[in-house]
């Protein structure tokens, strides 16, 4: 088990998460999500997380919907409000939440400050390469104690 | 490390793929993903795999290229040719392979005909409960060892 705090520190870049505002079309949102090349942009405002646009709730509302998207605003397609972790859940908190909610992105936040975003494939990289070292470390005490 | 076709019985209703056809409009296709909650639909042309269609291909074809979902062909914003998985591949080659070229979904295939559809999260269960089970096999064997 680790913490988000530490799995936070591992990414490239911890701090620097892709957001828009509420009044933004979802074109320019979809836009920024195509040039950066990631599927979910935070929606902030005067700095709080008031929302999260993802390519579900794109698909969902702009296409069932037949929205036009420079004639519609962010807040009226993102999620809210976000469900989000704290430094001190663990990396196993993160993942049984977006099992069970079926959420790929999960904000890490203290104090209503924004500390960084997870997503569901930082997650799984680091419980794979965490089960590994454990498995490691259990072989090698396992030839140890027979050698 | 497991096989795709260990993989795939494992699910409840390995062979239940949901699928669209090139000539269905995107508006009936993303019907079907919010109806079936399911991220991507498989499209078939006389029981051949032809293409995938993904909520990311939606939101940058669609909602990029102001599409009117109702008079769109899903092969004009299918993703094609598809890679994918054959049942003698492991668990680990489908992850590398969704990692590497960033995709969600992986159909398993042999001969020409479709056997199922490996979702990231079916193999993030698979990874993780194989590996919960391996730790624990080798702490038994330690205890065992020692008692």
């Amino acid at each position: 088990m680790k913490s988000v705090a530490l799995l936070l520190k591992s990414k490239a870049d911890p701090s620097s998460v892709w957001s828009t505002s509420p009044t933004d079309s979802v074109f320019n949102a979809v836009t920024l999500m195509a040039q950066k090349n990631v599927g979910a942009l935070l929606v902030l405002e005067q700095g709080a997380v008031v929302g999260i646009l993802t390519e579900r709730g794109c698909v969902r509302n702009m296409l069932l919907g037949e929205r036009a998207p420079r004639n519609t605003l962010v807040r009226e397609v993102m999620s809210a409000p976000v469900r989000y972790v704290q430094p001190h859940h663990t990396n196993e908190d993160c993942m049984a939440l977006m099992t069970d909610k079926r959420l790929r992105h999960l904000p890490v936040m203290q104090d209503g400050k924004l500390l960084g975003l997870l997503s569901i494939g930082d997650l799984v990289k680091d419980i794979i390469s965490e089960q590994n070292f454990i498995i490691q470390q259990l072989e090698h005490y396992i030839v140890g104690e027979r050698g």
